[in-house]
This record gives C-alpha cells, sequence and structure tokens, in this order.
C-alpha cells in the first residue's frame, strides 16, 4: 500500500512490434495529484483489462487511435472519490472512469459516472461495464438469437465470452463454447450451464465442432477472429449471424493473417450475414441493459466471473497472460480494499 | 435452322478442373420430345447465361448442387408454346422455364411461367429474370442505400452490376462502377449515368477507388470478391454494408484464395456488415419487383444492356468468354426468332 503522498503509475514504456511483454512496461512512483474545477480525486479500487486493449497498442489498425509511449496505460478502473470539485459527486461515492493504471486519478466530472455501492466494485468493470454490454448488445441486437437456436462463442470463458453464453442460455438457446483448454470447457458445461464445449488446441478440434453443432450454427458470437472464425464459417445455418465482437487472434502480433477461405462464396451459399460491432454505438441503451443484467444477477441465472490478480504491479504480467489465453472471467487487478 | 424434327442440344461433357473450355461442352441433335400430362413444348427462343452458372459445375462449394456429365447444360430460357398439356398455357405464349441449352424443351406446368408478349422476349431473361431481381432485392433489401451516400458495385458492367448501379443512381446515391477495362467504364459512366468507373485492371486500381469515394463506401455490392472485396472493405464508411452476391473471381478455379486480409478486425473497427443472399429467398416479392423495374424501364430511367449472340451452337464459347470478362450487360444467347 502506498503512502497518501505517493501515486504507484504503470508508464507504457516502448510499444510491442511483436508479443507483448510485461518489459514493455514501467512502474513510476509520482505526486497524487489535485482536482482541478469540476474534477474528482478517485483512489482506484480496481482496474481490468482485456484483450481488446492490445490494440490500442497496435498503431493505426485499431479503434482507439495511434498509441504512444511515456503515458500511463489507459484502462477503465473503479475507485473511490477521495476529494470533489463536481454537484452531485460527494466524497465516498463509488465512481468508474478512465483512471488509468495508477493509484489515484482525477477524473473530469464527464468520465466520472456514480456506479452502486451495494455490489462489489468489480461488477462495475465487469457485467454492468463494457464486457457486460457488449456481451448483451453483441448477443441480442447483433445475433438476434431465437429460443431452439444454437449460439456458439469463442474465447467462451474469457470476459465477454462467458457472459455471451449464459445470456444465451436464458434465451432458450443451445450454447456450444469455445475455448482453450479442457479445465475452462468444464467451467463452461460445469458452472455456466454451456451446452457443450470444445478445445480449440485439440487435434480434433473441426469435429467436436461438428459433433457439438449438429443442427449448423444459428449464431457465431465470434471473440478470436482466425481458424475458429473459418471453421465457423463452415458450420452456420443458413441465414446464421456472425457477431464480429473481436479479433483476439490477431491483436498481439504485427502481421495479421489472411482472411479465412470462403469468404464471400460461404455468406452467399448459406446467406450468412457477419457484421462488426462497436458497443459504445448503444450508449443510449446502457441504462435498461443494465437494469436486465441486475435482474438476471440477482435472480441467479447470470454469473459474472472474475479472474483477480492482486496489486497495481501485477497488472504487466497479468495482462500478458490473459493474451495467452491464461484468464478465466473478467480479468480484474485489485488495487485497493 | 434446324429441322422441326430436331432437336439441337448442348451437353455437358466434361467437369472443368481449371478453366473453363468451350471443349467442355459437345453438341447432339436428338428427337423433339413429346410433352406429357400437365407438361408444355416449347421452342426455345434465347437462353442467358451468367458466371453464376460456372458455379455449378463446381463441385460441393455450389448451392446448385454437384454437377454430372452427360446432360444438357441446365439454364434458363424464354420460349414459344408449341404444345401444351396445361390448363392456362396456350399454344403460342411465351413462357420463361428451365430450358437448358437446347433448340426445344419439355417443361412441367410449374415450371412454364407466362409473361407478357409485348416486349422483348429477352428482357425476361435479364431485367425481369434473375439478373434484375438480384439487382433489385440485393441492393435494395440487404445493401439498403439512402440518397446521398456512396454505392459502389464491382462486375459494374455485367448483368447484374449495371443494373444495380442503376437502381442505386435512381434512389439518389453516387454510384461507383468498378469493372475490367475504360471502354467498359465509359458504358457506365457515358451511357448508364454512373458516377465514376474504376477500372481494376489499372496500376493505380486502390487509388482510383479512394479518389471516386472521398466520402468511403457506404454499400459495397461484391459480385467478384477477391481483391476488389479487399479494397472495398479498406475504403467502408462506418456502418457499411456490404452484399456478398457473387465470387466471380474463384468461379473459374479449382483453388480459391484465402479470404481478404482484416476479416473480421475491420468489419469490427468500422461496424460494417457483409450478407451473402440468394435472390430466391424474396420469391413472394418477385411480382412487385418486375412491377417497379417495368416502371422505370417505362419511364427510360433504366436501361437493360443486352450483349447478344445469334446461335446456340456459340453458347460454349460465350459462356467461355463471358468468364473472361468479355461480356457488358446480360449475356444472351438468341437461338430462334
Amino acid at each position: 500500500m502506498p503512502a497518501m503522498s505517493e501515486n504507484r503509475q504503470i508508464l507504457i514504456a516502448s510499444l510491442p512490434t511483436g508479443q507483448l511483454a510485461a518489459s514493455d512496461y514501467e512502474l513510476r512512483a509520482a505526486e497524487v495529484p489535485t482536482p482541478g474545477d469540476r474534477e474528482v480525486l478517485v483512489r482506484t479500487l480496481a482496474i481490468t483489462i482485456g484483450a481488446g486493449q492490445r490494440a490500442g497498442l497496435q498503431g493505426s489498425a485499431s479503434y482507439a487511435g495511434a498509441p504512444v509511449t511515456g503515458i500511463v496505460m489507459p484502462g477503465t478502473g473503479v475507485g473511490r472519490v477521495e476529494a470533489s470539485n463536481v454537484d452531485g459527486i460527494a466524497v465516498g461515492d463509488i465512481v468508474v472512469g478512465s483512471t488509468g493504471w495508477q493509484d489515484y486519478a482525477v477524473l473530469p466530472a464527464r468520465d466520472a459516472r456514480v456506479v452502486d455501492a451495494d455490489v462489489d466494485p468489480a461488477l462495475h468493470l465487469s457485467l454492468f461495464g463494457t464486457n457486460g454490454l457488449t456481451a448483451y448488445f453483441g448477443l441480442l441486437e447483433v445475433g438476434q438469437p431465437k429460443a431452439g437456436e444454437t449460439v456458439m462463442v469463442s474465447a467462451a470463458s474469457g470476459s465477454v465470452g462467458h457472459l455471451v453464453g449464459q445470456i444465451a442460455r436464458i434465451q432458450g438457446c443451445r450454447v456450444v463454447g469455445v475455448s482453450g483448454s479442457d479445465a475452462k470447457g468444464e467451467v463452461l458445461t460445469g458452472r455456466l450451464g454451456f451446452d457443450a464445449a470444445v478445445n480449440y488446441r485439440s487435434a480434433t478440434f473441426r469435429d467436436d465442432i461438428k459433433a457439438a453443432t449438429p443442427d449448423g450454427i444459428n449464431v457465431y458470437f465470434d471473440n478470436t477472429g482466425g481458424d475458429i472464425l473459418g471453421t465457423a464459417l463452415r458450420r452456420m445455418a443458413p441465414h446464421g449471424r456472425i457477431v464480429c465482437c473481436g479479433v483476439v487472434s490477431q491483436y498481439d502480433t504485427s502481421d495479421p493473417a489472411p482472411g479465412p477461405r470462403g469468404i464471400p462464396g460461404l455468406l452467399v451459399n448459406n446467406r450468412v450475414r457477419m457484421e462488426g460491432f462497436l458497443v459504445f454505438d448503444f450508449a443510449d441503451r446502457y441504462d435498461a441493459a443494465r437494469q436486465q443484467l441486475r435482474t438476471w444477477l440477482d435472480a441467479g441465472v447470470l454469473e459474472s466471473v472474475h479472474d483477480e490478480v492482486n496489486g497495481l504491479e501485477q497488472a504487466p504480467a497479468a495482462f500478458v497472460d490473459l493474451l495467452g489465453g491464461g484468464n478465466v472471467g473478467t480479468r480484474i487487478v485489485r488495487i485497493a480494499g
């Protein structure tokens, strides 16, 4: 725990040209900042790390803009307000904002969203944060699953995927999860109610997908791109929908692979729709979505799985591990209690 | 002109393993068939040839089913009824059906659609046939263009493409056509009202596309796949739509290329929807579409361009030439007057 006068920060030290390494970051101790007019000072309680953040280090290919070094690693966190110059935000409030990877952050009023204090703060970074909203709108609005249909999701034990599968189950769909280990698969089927799990590292991966989707795939929620997408394309049922959410297979490299064979031919033959989305486009409906997610959580039909790490200084290694597929659920770095 | 007792037929002699050749067909003289109960005998007046028929020779990759040799080359034709055992169809009626490549065909009642006799019969194979309906539903229903948007179409001087561009122009869109020669480009801009034409064989092709789409592409109607699709993907405006209609770049080969790079990443970043369709799914709305197309034709705002060849025996060479990009508009083989 740092002294109140110290603000530990994790800086981007170098931009990765191939795989990300923890050494691409460095820890610095700075002064705790002072909030200005219409700003709050927050003590960061926890941050979340998602694979999509890797794209932010990748240059022009990302929606996040061009990356630079020497800045605090950006990211979303939840914190307790320590000082406030904002009407409507009080000391002690819990807020979510772009804290970055640091002990203390000054947030402008428009970037400090006061959230319920009656749940684990980490939930505001997972189920009620971008991950949960991405799963919700991507599956329901872009994928439009119907009861009885087969929904397959890749990176199924990941921060978004494990929620996608559960929401699909709630819709009455048959749910198949693709993940990178049998242990993850057991979490999916044993704990989260998936109907089947497939390990993409298995030698029989393509046959396993076939066996798990006897009627084809109606909705494929793609978090990976690459080979899994290529395999899913060949299993799509007529009028199937592919929800393009992320490309984790391509983030951690500077040499993206070609697209899957069969595009666009397979899309034509099976009348398949493939659609990319960014959750921000649904911002005006976040509140209603959070309400629905909270209802499901309280009813015990939806679980937000967290994969927690303790200590700000662990964040770089936790990010590298995440990109290697080490997490189950949303990766949370707890920074303070 | 054959004797009335002779029915010239063009048979599939061999299935192409690489590029199609005229020698994959052979001409045979058979008896003129006799219609049975609920059948009609038609004298074929004209047939149409489309690039999509190449897929029918390709094996399992096509929606048309597995191909065989020794049969009359299948295809749609328009003919005059010579004998009828069908209530509601009279001798002299003009009908459209699956005549195949032959002088005479027996059609069952369900495959003989009586059409207006007051227009050039070839129009029933182009504007009022599958080509026109494909352009109509693909652009309007799948692409959903709005006035002021930029619509780009590949194989733009082809049977579907030249209609897509004109319908987009009628919707108030900026229309860019991609074709394989400057001469075709001049037909598009000079005769059919396209705003710009780009030659994909030009060394400056990618820059030419950029220059022709200063605000990006809102709707890309893809008839080709391959490099043109890859280039279009990089020019898509946010929330753009890619209508996957055909894959002419991939039909005439047994070794399909990988899909375009940037799938699915570019779809996510720009929230692009990519959707394959088959026109048959819109069958219950064909009549309304034909009525609208006829209105535009009569008003002089839409032209159906035909690229005509005379003589059944010319059909194989005309097909090979079509796959090489030789046609402008719908390829029609006139067989009888």
